[in-house]
């Protein structure tokens, strides 16, 4: 049986990129990476969901990014509320963790040399994220490119696969899949700024997108909202 | 003044990679990663060097290594001892960190694009190192390939650049570029097994790396010593 690292977050799309790691065969090994991110209901949900899943290889590495600061998922920035999609899909948003992606990748690439997997799965997503510039195609082939000059296994000839199976998707096409493999949504968090309990807000672009995606998947919202 | 950011680790390397980038007018900011290693001295170290040559903008991230494992600096693995140059010189040193470098860069791009600074040094040197995949001139290239595309600044045009001005020196090069430079290496530690006092072994690979440059140098050896 082959090993793949899959990054998980605790969010939906991670959850569903678990869920499409297994049906291709691999034995997951899930790192979760506490990089500051102010919302520990993130990890918290990350490890409900590998448990869900039967993926018992759980992982988790602590970088504090908010050392380096520049975002508002690691800093005090406020997270914008109620913004329109036009608003959402222009410019890089706020909650842009400078090079989070490349360091989360880095890390994952790492473990995967060190436990022999020679796959690492993320979750990124063009449509959703289009404004991250490390989410998209051209960044994860350069990360591919990178992960063969990089390691011991790939200076000796192995090859580094890197797979991204959300990237071309809608959400409701994420939601969809996931559904269809089972995936529990009900224990995954996308909110940029739950409450105390871990409940999701509603109204950050975050929360906004996943209700989208769950109205155009004509799926029950199974999220847990805080009361407004 | 353009910044530029400096990957500091406490050794020689990197001390010297700091007082070329000042030479070149880079104002430095300096960043110093705690990666698990054994030996705190090492940051100490980083910390005098900074201050010796008047970087006074010092950043310290944290990313726990040890809990991804697999090599003697993070895990409780023998270094090994009085090894001759041509057992030095084959295969990948279990002193390899995975994808260190990596993780290393990816942290320093993050700071790089938060700080406004588009250019990095990394103190990787082709000839010593050989046996780590991660400092050879293709795993470089790779990376500033991906800095293009990983962050913001890049997205918006703007280029990253990543110094290796040590790439191809060998050690006593090295050491005479920095002492022509007023590098103070008494304030340096190369050693991957010093002792409590931070004293160097004096038998570790890269001990008897930096004696060999030394000498190449016809330089005096400034380096603290345990007792034999």
């Amino acid at each position: 049986m082959r090993r793949a690292v899959v990054l998980l977050s605790g969010g939906l799309d991670s959850a569903t990129c678990l869920a499409l790691a297994k049906q291709a065969g691999f034995v997951p090994v899930c790192l979760l990476v506490q990089y500051g991110q102010r919302h520990q209901v993130e990890l918290q949900a990350a490890r409900a969901v590998a448990a869900s899943m039967g993926a018992s290889d759980v992982r988790q590495v602590s970088v504090d990014l908010r050392a380096i600061g520049g975002s508002a998922l690691t800093d005090e920035v406020a997270v914008p509320m109620d913004r329109p999609a036009e608003a959402r899909a222009h410019g890089v948003p706020v909650t842009y963790v400078p090079a989070r992606n490349t360091v989360l990748l880095a890390l994952a690439l790492g473990l995967a040399e060190v436990v022999g997997a020679r796959d690492i799965y993320i979750g990124v997503n063009r449509v959703d994220y289009s404004g991250y510039p490390d989410c998209r195609p051209a960044f994860l082939q350069a990360f591919e490119a990178l992960a063969q000059v990089a390691t011991k296994a790939g200076v000796e000839g192995e090859a580094f696969r890197l797979h991204a199976p959300l990237l071309h998707l809608s959400k409701a096409d994420i939601i969809r899949q996931g559904l269809a493999l089972g995936v529990d949504y009900a224990l995954t968090s996308s909110c940029y700024a739950p409450d105390s309990q871990g409940r999701a807000c509603g109204r950050c672009d975050s929360c906004l997108i996943r209700q989208k995606g769950f109205a155009d998947a004509s799926a029950e919202d199974v999220t847990r909202y805080a009361p407004r």
